[in-house]
Formats: structure tokens, sequence, C-alpha cells
């Protein structure tokens, strides 16, 4: 079931169990990096595969690194002509991940690949990195732009075009976040997202938009096109959790819902399972794009966030605390669930599923 | 003259000048984020524009930050089917950058693009990262692989492939180097370089590979194809510069020089011209790259390296020091000629160039 779905998406051409084995691949290799610091400043405290790694600065100091690109999100800027926003998804998919760590973001180096220089492009594109910038208070000190027309495909202004990041954040290396202190009990506090963020747009762009000019069309659903719906910028969690991070209640673990949906909550550390049983209703751009995929709900929930970008995990006495930081910051938010002792399983009864981080799918009941 | 070399690089489709100029509009926008964290850990000390930028972590502890790809030499390996080697370049590019500042470098993220997932090519391309990062002592604590065929082009197994890194490295504040120490009278030190290393290969593969046959072509000039000279790996060049920050003379200025040629010795902001009149031998690689494209010497001393991969600027009493430093680490280095007081200035005698920072090019005498 779970396995036809993946199917599906591997028919969009993401297969992400290939993914899973080329990042294994890779990983064989650069694993072996990991000593190379051993015993000098900057040494990695963890592996590979949680949202970002902390370098060790010494002094008690942290480094929280990561990098993310928007991918093919700026598939739907190039055809609706706008790229004044993709620059806040940049910045944003970046900086959501340091502060899951518990970083502070403080810089993200941008990489821009074009085929051809584009004047008022790059204006729109720095627009919005621009405004990304401000929403969290980060610099970007350096980047790289790379005209590279014979590698790169695309029918926009510029001849193709790629947007990628990577940030850097600072904290003290006892804040240092993993998820290792998650426990049977804790509450899940899920704060609401602004749409589909930037994960999943090959398989969404398949489904709502088969031809370049359904992007333009009216969708009543979402109240405006297709095309304006699916640019909507990704929420930005920075000034929520840095909050917390700084005047408490600190998190046992901040998961960002990304590219794996709901298995993005077992990577936490802790041997714990969950339970999510108060999702919100489901957002409309989500309902359509499973109605008219006819996608299952098991596919929604691994590839999609379904209305919930950010978990953030307390014990449960603090949860009203992080939901009334989340609404000072202009968020809904909603306790979600609970964890279990159920290592690596995650349940979502509202909509009869469940998955293990060992098969890293989800089965309807 | 100058002028026309240049059309000839635009022929290729890298048009240097709308390059600046997007970069130009872009910075407009990215000059913002700069005053975002005025009074808080991690502001950028410098502008854009220079090899790399240093942030102030505070504590007197600066993290230099840099962000570089590889280009279209990529083309090259995916014609060759040899991925082994341009992990290599991918981590000497940025590692390069960093020194040029005075940092150790301590890691690297990287970003691999593909249309298609393949095992094989990423184990290969992990060789190379693992090889770079041994010979710098760095890790690689992260990275992104995406899968956006859509948005690349290609003929390998990978259907498509980009390689790009960002990297960090840490200095004592009072360690930062822009070149803001830089006299007259200075030596330039000029330590060699392993070939084309990274940049000008869309020019470099036009000339030299106009059919994907010849790459695989034997050159006598060369002792070996076409391709395995264009995939020499780029040099690295941080256990020497690491050595000299350490234990001295510390550099007045360190200059990778990449895509602007000699015009990059003009970064720094000391306001001095250069006389660099002892130039090795041009490698043969240079050597048949302009006589197969008729390219003139102010064409190539702004695109190549020309034989000198890093030029490291120091009081003239520190040349010796410098170039045994060079030779113990296996580089060949030499004097490669001096610091003048003419603003922006640089003369190469030899092949009778000159040419300013405020052109960015050089013009024949």
């Amino acid at each position: 079931m779970s396995k036809a779905n993946i199917d599906t998406y591997g028919q969009t051409g993401v297969d992400t169990h290939a993914a899973a084995s080329a990042v294994g691949t890779l990983a064989a290799s650069i694993r072996g990096t990991f000593g190379l610091r051993a015993g000098r400043v900057g040494a990695p405290i963890r592996g590979l595969g949680y949202y970002a790694n902390v370098l060790d600065l010494g002094n008690g100091q942290g480094l929280a690194v990561s990098s993310d690109g928007v991918g093919t999100k700026l598939m739907v800027a190039e055809v609706m002509g706008r790229y004044d926003t993709i620059g806040i998804d940049c910045i944003a998919m970046n900086v959501n991940d340091l502060i899951c760590v518990g970083a502070e973001p403080i810089a993200m180096l941008d990489y821009i690949a074009v085929g051809k220089i584009n004047n008022a492009v790059f204006a729109e594109v720095g627009k919005g990195l621009l405004e990304g910038c401000k929403r969290c208070r980060i610099s970007i000190p350096g980047g790289e732009i790379a005209q590279v027309g014979e590698m790169l495909r695309g029918t926009g202004p510029t001849e193709g075009f790629d947007l990628v990041g990577t940030a850097v954040g600072v904290l003290p290396m006892e804040r240092a976040i993993f998820g290792q202190h998650v426990r049977p009990g804790d509450a899940v506090v899920g704060v609401a997202s602004s749409g589909i963020h930037s994960n999943g747009y090959t398989l969404a762009r398949r489904v709502l938009a088969p031809q370049v000019e359904d992007y333009h069309r009216f969708e009543p659903a979402f109240g405006r096109t297709i095309g304006d719906e699916l640019l909507e910028p990704t929420a930005l969690y920075v000034n929520l959790a840095v909050e917390l991070f700084e005047t408490g209640p600190m998190p046992h673990a901040v998961c960002h819902i990304t590219g794996d949906g709901y298995m993005n909550l077992t990577r936490v550390e802790a041997e714990v399972g969950f339970d999510l049983d108060n999702f919100p209703e489901t957002p409309a751009v989500f309902r359509v794009l499973a109605e008219r995929g006819r996608l299952s709900a098991a596919e929604m929930f691994e590839v999609y966030n379904m209305g919930i970008g950010l978990c953030i995990i307390v014990p449960p006495t603090d949860a009203a605390a992080v939901i009334a930081c989340a609404g000072r910051h202009g968020f809904a938010a909603r306790e979600l669930g609970r964890v279990t002792a159920e290592k690596g399983l995650v349940r979502i009864p509202q909509h009869g599923l469940s998955g293990t981080k060992a098969k890293g799918s989800f089965r309807a009941h």
C-alpha cells in the first residue's frame, strides 16, 4: 500500500529509496572525514542525518551547519515569472534546520546557478533573500553565482536556475539538542505551516499543474491561482525557537517537518515513538493535492507537512508555554500528540496510519 | 584588444561583464543584511567581494565563510566517466579561498544536484571528497543531495550533475587579513599550480575539445589525453598557509588565483599595484590553449593562473622563508614580483601586459 504510494512518487522521477541509498554511499566516504579534526578545533559532534550538525569550536562554543536548496519550487517561480519570494524559501529551509539543534542562525551563503545572467531576476531574488534575512536577523556574508548554461535546463529568462543555501548558527555546546532528552509522555507541539513549504514539489507540480497553463488557473479552494498557492513562502520559525532557547522552556527536540513528512520525527536520538492524534483540519492545498493525485494518506504524511511545519517536543507541563510563545510570534500551535515508548513507531490514528523508522514509511491500518 | 578577447569568452556563453553586473544587483540587496547582526554575535566584518568573509563570533574568535563550485570541469568528468577527483577540486576551491583571510579551514558542506541517482558515481565523488579532506584535515559534517532532473542537463549516468561546496574556517580576529597591510616593496611569492585548477573551463573545453571525442585524444604536449590533463585536481594550499599563520612569517596577503587570473591581486584592500616580472615558463596546458584558441596573453592572464595558483605577499626579507615553507609542502615557489605604489595597476612586462582594477582587464602595451 504505502509501497505503491512511494512508487507513485518514484514515477515523478524522484526516487526516495535511491536517494537514501546514494546518501548511504556518499556517507561511507564522508564518515571517514570526521576523525580528521580529532584533537583540533572544529570537530563535528554527530554523524550525518540529523537536521544540522554541530562543530565544537572550543571554549564551550558550538557552530551549527546545514545546507538545503529550494528544489523544483524554483520551476514554479520560473513559470509564474515571480522570483521575489524564493529567496525567503531558501533562507527558511536552512535556518529552520539550524534551530533543530538548538542554534541561533547567524548567516547563510547562497549559491545561484543560471544559464544566462538576468539582472531583473537577480534583483527579485535579492528582495526575497533580504526579506528572509530580516525576518530572522541573519546576514548573507558571501555566496557564489555560477554561469553554467550547459549544465542547466530551464525556460525562464535565466535559461535554467538553481538556488541553494548553506547556513551557520551558534550555540553554547551544552544546548546542543538532537532529541537525546526526549522521553515517553513528552508533548509534541505542532506549529502551523504556511503551505507546502519547499518539499514535495516534483509531485505537487505533476498533480496540480500537469500543463504549464494550469499554474495561472484560479483555484476556488485556494482563493488564488495554483501558481500563487505553490509559491507561498516557507514559514520561518527562528524567532520563536530562539525565544524558547533563551528564556525557556528549553525544548527536548525541535523537528522541522521537511521531505520525509512525519517520518522526520524518528530522527530524534531517544528510543521513542509518537502518537499524533490531534491534527488540525487538513489545509486546502493538501486536500486538493490528495484528491486530484489520488494520493493515499500514507503518502501525504510521508511527503508533506499537512499543515504543521515544526514540531517542538517538551515535557507536557511546558506545552502551554510553547503554544503561547508561538502565538506571540504569530503562529497557530496546538498539542499534536505525545511521545510514546514504542521505539521508532509513528501513529496517526485520525488518518488510520502507522509507520516505523526502519521501513521509513507509513501503512494504513 | 583586451575587449576583443573578453568578447571571445563572451561567445562561449560566459559573460564576465554580465556576471559582474548581476553580482552588483544581488549585492545591493545582500548588503542590506549586514546590519541585521549589529550588536549580536556573528556580524560580518567586511563587505562582499573578497575571497571569504569573516564573522565576529565574540571573544576574539572569527569564523571565515566561503562558497564555490566546480563549474563545468564537471562536464569533463562526465565525458571521461571519471568522478574520483572532482571532489578534490570542490574541497580545494573552497579551502584555498578561506586561507586568503588568514583562516584555518575546519569543514565543508557539499551540495550535489543530479537528475538520476547513481551509486557508482556517488561512490567515486565520495572518494575525491575524502581525499581532499585528508589533504587539509577538514570534515564534511553535512550536505545536501538534490534530485532535480527537470532543472539539469547532462549526458552522463546521473543525467546532469552539479557539485558545490561551502566551507568554514576559524581564526583569531586579529589575524584576519584582507590585504590591508600590504605595502609597496613587499614581495609577491608565487606558488605553483597543478594545472588549470577549476576556472575557465567553458573556454578551455571549447578550445581544446570542441568535439566530445577530443577528450580521449592523446596530446603529446601533455603526455596524456586532453581529458586527463583537464581533470588534473586543483592544488590544496592549506597546510602551507596554516604553517605560515602559526609559525610565521605571517603574510600581508594571500591571493588565490581564480577566475579573474591576475586581476585577483587587485582585491587587496591596500592602495597598491603589482609588478610581476618573474613568471615561470608557461606550462604546456596554457601554452597549447593559447595557441589553439588564438587567445591573447591579455586574456590568458585575465582568466587563468598561468602556472601560479597562489600568491603570498610578505615583506621582501620574508620571501625566502615562504619559498622554503612551500618547498617543505611539496610546492615549487618563486619571487614572482613586487608590490608597487601604483594603485590598482598590475604589470606583467614579460608578456607585455598592464591592466587596472577599474577596467578589470589587461591590455597589451
